[in-house]
């Protein structure tokens, strides 16, 4: 693609590097920056910015935050004897939104994989052997995704954690909500007949 | 989505107000320029400001250019005889990519559009008008969009241009090339029959 214009073709080359943006898609996006106030383009920018330079991690589950420690963390609400430990920030927010967990969480920071070169050392895993014995968990979740990478570092895990005395479990796998058997994969429904659950009588 | 952090929320709030992208994938997005440096941030953000306030727009053409006059305009090796306008940009862009066009450019920074609220003086084409009296133009194509708006405003632009001395076209409707004349839809396929053209022999 030839442009008219350096400063174009400068804008569409930033942002054609996010994921997911091709040179088309950025070229839509900077006409439509164009287009719009100059104002809606120096507001953009300069919350990328502040964002990445003002950005901090709470010192405790390494949840994204605004302060040292994390609103999750400082909530004198949640509950401090179950934790959660998920892979990123995503996840949180993800677990957040079903309104179904109360608890504290542990951010990883990503799984375990060899192929990334992504070791445990890599990870927030000594800061969550750590943090553990002066807390008050009884119970560890782990929400990790059922992949191969997710799978390797919650086995890593659980034999990381098994001096410390608390339930250690994993999120249920089994067949989506409003999901049809008949298009289920059989990984997933062998394991939700395996993980079968009785009805509470 | 409930955001850990305010300088996040208000990063993913901005990103999600450019055309296609939702908060999703603004968090997507905002997660990756955390992972890079804060070097690249700086580096998207600058690019966006700069093409936001540096951008001129040719006064000949209106294309969008660095200097007062564009590259097209001021470059000797283009045919002057021949002028093709366009609707914006990027339609200047796809067409000289095809390396088939040698002649100048004219765009008119949309379309006619009632329901929109676009009519023909919110468009470039006065100036269209103007400049064509000194310019040496003998054909003006119409490389307009084959939609409602496009026709209507290559019917206002014929009748306003009735008086000036030149061929006025439009760029080919038909089958697209690779394209099977089973899926071609109706309106399509009748045009490429009754804009036939001949084998040179």
């Amino acid at each position: 693609m030839n442009f008219p214009s350096k400063l174009i073709e400068n804008a569409v080359e930033e942002l054609a590097k996010l994921p997911g943006i091709g040179r088309k898609t950025a070229l839509r996006l900077v006409l439509h920056l164009l287009k719009a106030e100059t104002e809606d383009t120096n507001l953009l920018s300069s919350a990328l910015v502040r964002m990445r330079t003002g950005i901090r991690y709470c010192k405790t589950c390494h949840n994204i935050s605004d302060q040292e420690v994390c609103g999750i963390c400082s909530n004198p609400l949640r509950d401090r004897t179950i934790l959660c430990v998920v892979s990123d920030m995503r996840d949180v927010i993800a677990i957040e939104n079903t309104s179904q967990y109360k608890g504290l969480y542990h951010v990883l920071g990503g799984v375990i994989s060899p192929l990334e070169g992504i070791g445990p050392s890599d990870l927030h895993i000594q800061s969550l052997v750590e943090r553990l014995p002066s807390s008050e968990v009884k119970e560890i979740i782990l929400a990790l995704s059922p992949t191969m990478e997710g799978d390797t570092t919650a086995f890593y895990l659980t034999r990381k954690l098994k001096d410390y005395p608390a339930r250690i479990s994993s999120i249920a796998r089994g067949v989506p909500v409003g999901g049809e058997l008949e298009y289920t994969d059989e990984i997933t429904l062998g394991r939700s007949i395996l993980d079968r659950t009785a009805y509470s009588s």
